[in-house]
């Protein structure tokens, strides 16, 4: 039995994870925590209704504040009566496309961006820490992407979300000083590339279904272990370990 | 004969790096702007009192602050008479530690830091743009550190600077993405690692004498050509170029 936090659950990636989490027997995942920003969206409230007492719709208007941040964790450590929080996956994240260039990515944008995908999941790990401490697996995983890594950068040349790229790179850094100073408790932190996944923001000619990219998302927040403390990773997708094209499938280590 | 502007010149680096290129003929660099945020410094004001007509002071309150460093680039243009502007250096930054922890710094300062490091050469660069490509080099150095290498995060473990190392990161990625979009331009975008230089800054412990270390800065800033546009360098210092240790310094590329 485990318990795991998803944070942007209201959609997209975030969403089907919850959703595949719960296919799981409760015997593998008893509580998952749903974080979103406001009222839980159709989807999100439909699985909810169906499982009660597995899951749990936790809203924090603002992931990048600490103080709020820090509150749900409290109220969380309510509900689960002395137990830890055993996984926390940082999944919240924006993107701003500039399509003139870089040149018309404002410093606002940036920071914006930067605050939305790092600082929300530096604030959220900082809040939930204690409670990771008391759980047994004490893992964090951050939902990265291929567009972070900067040896690939000629690849990604395409997308214009430059803010989002830069936001991804400093991510894994941050990922990798957690991992480091964390080691000696025996944590596990992950920086995580879900590749190209069909769902709104990823459009209908990504390369993987939403269902397997959300199994093969859950597949690898579970299965990592204190081997992958530190390491930026990729999905395995059955099928697509020998893709060569614009993102990698084999559940190996991606470039920074 | 060329024109450059070095940014962050009232001590330090920056400062080491003015007086290493007035140090050169006139024939090789015939006009430097040392950008600074402030009125000079006395080592400025003395550099500028002793070749008035090689170095101008410009002084630029917020770098971030793309109108502003807009307004400079033009005041500039007057000044270079219908010459460009030939090499472009953003070095000026920031850094905070955080002895206590990663979870002790704010998500306030991570973005401060960010839009002085990344925020600043990205305004700087972009208000830029229009005078370097009347310039003969289309070269933009930007200031990276070893610091900003993820693939070697354990190795700096013991820096509390959590947030410069990722503002460099970040600013990596900057570089690149600029380096595609002006590679059809002929521009050379690189991001360099000074390594470790006793400066105020650095400390005296540090590896490399600050007029070595300028000299180094100064030759890697005027030898990188288009075949390295879109590498992350570090100086080359004779001596020093097997050295295995915290830092790099052989003149090669780093890794992300």
């Amino acid at each position: 039995m485990a318990t795991i936090l998803v944070t942007g659950a209201s959609r997209g990636l975030g969403l089907e994870l919850v959703k595949q989490l719960l296919d799981l027997p409760a015997a593998t995942i008893d509580k998952v925590f749903a974080v979103t920003r406001s009222q839980p969206t159709p989807g999100l409230q439909e699985l909810v209704n169906s499982s009660p007492d597995r899951l749990t719709n936790v809203m924090i208007e603002d992931l990048s504040d600490l103080s709020r941040a820090t509150q749900a964790s409290k109220d969380i450590e309510a509900v689960l009566q002395g137990r830890g929080l055993d996984i926390l996956v940082n999944n919240a994240g924006t993107a701003v496309e500039c399509p003139s260039g870089i040149c018309s990515m404002t410093n606002q944008e940036l920071l914006d961006v930067m605050n939305a995908n790092v600082g929300s999941a530096h604030a959220v790990t900082t809040a939930f820490i204690p409670l990771l401490r008391k759980g047994g697996h004490r893992k964090v995983v951050n939902m990265s992407s291929a567009l972070g890594s900067i040896t690939r950068y000629d690849t990604y040349q395409w997308a214009t979300t430059y803010s989002y790229k830069m936001s991804k790179a400093a991510m894994n850094m941050l990922t990798v000083q957690y991992a480091l100073e964390f080691d000696k408790e025996d944590f596990t932190f992950i920086a995580l590339s879900p590749g190209w996944i069909k769902t709104d923001l990823g459009g209908q000619n990504a390369d993987i279904d939403l269902e397997v990219g959300g199994k093969a998302i859950r597949d690898i927040v579970l299965r990592s272990d204190r081997t992958d403390n530190g390491k930026f990773l990729c999905i395995r997708v059955p099928g697509w370990e020998g893709h060569k094209g614009m993102n990698q499938y084999d559940g190996l280590e991606m470039p920074w």
